[in-house]
């Protein structure tokens, strides 16, 4: 074969679009012999102020978008810009003028996915985005080839570095939830307006992403249900500490007879899981099945080192034009499997309960978990409370979701307790 | 695309083997879906007293090669044999029959990968070896494909079962090595003759052959320096741990201006390493490298859920004989990397001594090490030693293992040190 030359355009020259330029040009020796082709930037679109900046180290920049779709050399498009719009309109503008397509953007797959796999599909292009999942993480790719032989039942990601940052902070120093996002922000691993990441709606996105390949069943944003960890408290990790788990937040994707079920909430993980001990900003992704058993991919989710997911995925279509067979593999998707409603999943649960500190009050307790189905596995009595209360932490053997929501109702109407502190699955 | 018949030879039928004829079947529908492909078993090679029992379950056993030689129909030999005769000999023939080839051999791979890689390019054939380290983790498509845009510079592996079971469990239990030896072999998790395993054998094959493909540069089992675990001791163990380490069989891979540099053996790795909680037969690959920063790929790397490996294979090359690509993308070793010379390697290395108990000699020692060009990072003294003796724990700075040596020599030379219990790197 001899050295092609495959051009790309970019959209976008942030963090991730800087790293890629970077990235292309220092590796190039490696890149180009591992790949027999030589990938070349020709034209970078950006905001008509970002132009000088660029000029000035000689990168073709361009502030018009049909600068590049009328590129017949262009055969990929690099969208980095992030957000639904203009992004997603320029995604389907580069299929329909019969570009491939490369993205980090998570919102627009998550949202999405469906309608622009079509347009990929009808115009016979690839459409990759390995990067909207776990950053420099590869497990687009494995999920879609090295475990093409697995049934898999259950995916389970660390996949938002800014609330994995905090949780870490928070268990390792004692601090509350106020503290900590303020530190977060000012260290730039928080965002001004933390809403996406701290409600869990960017970890969301990501496991309706995941779980769509995993399971050939498209789940979208929407299909999620979702809880950030604005509530978690560190008497609460300090307790689970106590108990022998961490507290995480998990993006779980399970697929059963019962139907797939997609969620995003805190939970407690046992110490030795090997998701409890991925800290800080570091991403993990977990995955069940038969017959891999257990694998997990861990790494960098975010930030310059995403660049590597970004140019893996442009020389995957590399080979692909170099084969001439782009737009061959397209959306995993051919299932339609229904949804497991959130009443009808089964977890184990911890619950700190604040209750008047007299005779028989544990015993009412135990009662009325006992009548809404509840059997508990472990019952103890927190040192730290008001005067004349008590702090309760239980946790329930393996019950349905619906179980636990009659079971708060009905400690709610007790009068011996005063508040219901903190309800956390376990996993 | 209409959906392809595709039809592969198995070699042997024994733990790997059985478990891809289970799998492949009862995963058939998914995978028959991901592909578009249905893939068929046509002939099992086993041997003469084998066949029966393959008969009675309906499975086409032979033990005839050459059968499965002159089947036009079979486009993939799967072999699962393991060992260097005739698995490597078995290979040859059915590349040069035009057949593309699967293995799980990490043997054949890493002593005569360059051989078979000719062989393969020659016959324009493909030959992949996903199982061949890591078992069921998926490393090495990752590393050629996903991480293509990388310059790695560091590869580090817990890729041997055996020893990771038997140091997991000398450091739960405080039990010796030949205790757990012994344990180990009744579970079946250590074969009669352990040689390969504890002399760190077979990690030295697995890393060879992923230093190869990281580096681009062909590095064989000769190229390897390995020392096994059985000179490591529950006290080493014991200390390691005091000082925030845990004792693990590392094989390591290394590119630098120095040249590469492969080897396996013990090393106290620092608690938080995302290595240092891989515990039992589990494995993990970590790999550093720019852009991705670092990244670790962890699942079973033995038994049954190596068919999730193999089975990938198979349906790779599915996939290239429907794109009509097979035999596109062979040998990555496109370089010729000099090796840096055992001596010049680096590290930080934890020694024990047994030393005469009398004043000054704390101060002779660490003046031997200082002659020889040795820094002291810590040095301890253990509660326990013989009488009129001591033990003394030290950790040197970064320095190169020819300065060890030569400290080693020293120190043997002087009068108050008794024996140099052990050595070990600090990784």
């Amino acid at each position: 074969m001899s050295k092609q030359k495959i051009k790309i355009g970019l959209l976008g020259a942030g963090t991730i679009g800087g790293s890629v330029i970077k990235f292309l040009h220092e590796n190039q020796a490696v890149i180009s012999q591992r790949t027999n082709a030589d990938i070349e930037i020709k034209k970078i679109l950006v905001l008509p102020r970002e132009i000088p900046a660029l000029q000035e180290k000689n990168l073709p920049a361009t502030d018009s978008y049909d600068e590049i779709l009328n590129d017949p050399e262009i055969k990929i498009v690099v969208e980095l810009m992030g957000g639904i719009n203009p992004a997603k309109d320029f995604i389907l503008k580069a299929m329909n003028h019969g570009k491939n397509v490369v993205t980090a953007n998570k919102d627009v797959v998550a949202q999405f996915g469906g309608e622009l796999f079509e347009t990929a599909e009808k115009n016979q292009v690839d459409f990759l985005f390995e990067a909207s999942v776990g950053g420099a993480i590869p497990i687009i790719m494995p999920l879609k080839r090295s475990l093409t032989a697995n049934k898999i039942t259950e995916i389970l990601g660390i996949v938002n570095g800014t609330t994995n940052y905090m949780l870490t902070k928070m268990t390792a120093d004692g601090v509350d939830y106020e503290t900590v996002l303020k530190e977060a922000q000012s260290k730039g691993y928080a965002e001004r307006n933390p809403a996406a990441d701290v409600e869990g709606k960017d970890a969301a996105r990501k496991i309706a992403i995941l779980a769509s390949i995993a399971f050939n069943s498209r789940v979208t944003f929407e299909n999620v249900s979702v809880e950030g960890i604005t509530k978690i408290t560190p008497q609460d990790i300090s307790h689970a500490e106590k108990l022998g788990y961490v507290v995480k937040l998990l993006a779980i994707g399970k697929d059963s007879e019962l139907g797939i079920d997609v969620r995003v909430h805190p939970v407690l993980l046992e110490k030795n899981h090997p998701l409890a001990s991925v800290n800080g900003v570091l991403n993990a992704i977990f995955v069940k099945g038969a017959p891999i058993g257990e694998a997990m991919f861990y790494g960098p989710g975010a930030g310059e080192p995403t660049a590597s997911a970004v140019i893996s995925d442009i020389i995957e279509i590399a080979r692909g034009i170099q084969l001439n067979s782009v737009g061959r593999f397209g959306c995993t998707c051919y299932e339609n499997k229904k949804f497991c409603p959130v009443e009808e999943t089964v977890s184990s649960y911890y619950m700190r309960l604040l209750v008047d500190d007299k005779p028989g009050v544990l015993g009412r307790i135990a009662t009325t978990f006992g009548d809404a189905g509840v059997s508990l596995k472990s019952v103890m009595q927190s040192e730290c409370a008001p005067e004349d209360h008590a702090e309760i932490i239980v946790v329930t053997h393996e019950v349905k979701h619906k179980n636990i929501l009659q079971a708060q109702d009905a400690l709610k109407n007790l009068d011996v307790v005063d508040e219901i502190l903190s309800i956390i699955r376990v996993e």
